[in-house]
């Protein structure tokens, strides 16, 4: 990821994705990745931001609640989503927020 | 971190941290410590999570607006502030948010 996401003046919507991963990739990395290049093509999605050491947060940005539940719904996601819940993931936690205001520095 | 902020149902507020750091510590890593310390002692404060690769991103958890203003100008959390905008980030966004809603999986 180059810089932040580049999300317009509020309000805007966040989907914070908070997770612990098990051992091992069993096809994670590549699923992952072409989660990212499809939430991208979605209606409504904004940019998205990921980290991960013990923990891995990935925010994902979008302009309302309407498209968020089209993307929870999107067919190739409830695949990675059903995925997720066997293979990859210990536990997770996913909240849905409204961005109400922001500020940042770039030095 | 153990596990997870264990957050009340929602609504209450979250707090997300982008950021990319400067190289070199400087007195960095001491101080976040103090800061997730003192943060945790503040009227409101309701948990904590991290991570960071190339990207860090800390999303802390409130209970409502005026504890996150609080914490703000917070004097301790004010000289961490100078710091981060002279010696340790190059850049940061901070957006604040009203979490609606959320759902979680423990396996």
């Amino acid at each position: 990821m180059e810089e932040f996401a580049n999300t317009p003046p509020p309000p805007y919507y966040a989907v914070i994705f908070t997770s612990k991963r098990k051992e091992g990739d069993k096809g994670y990395r590549e699923m992952a990745e072409r989660m990212m290049e499809l939430a991208a093509q979605q209606p409504g999605f904004l940019g998205v931001e990921s980290a991960r050491d013990q923990t891995g947060i990935t925010v994902s940005y979008w302009k309302d609640l309407e498209s968020i539940k089209q993307w929870k719904e999107n067919a190739n996601h409830r695949e990675a989503q059903r995925l997720g819940h066997k293979a990859w993931y210990s536990a997770f936690k996913t909240r849905i927020c409204k961005v109400e205001r922001e500020y940042s520095m770039t030095s």
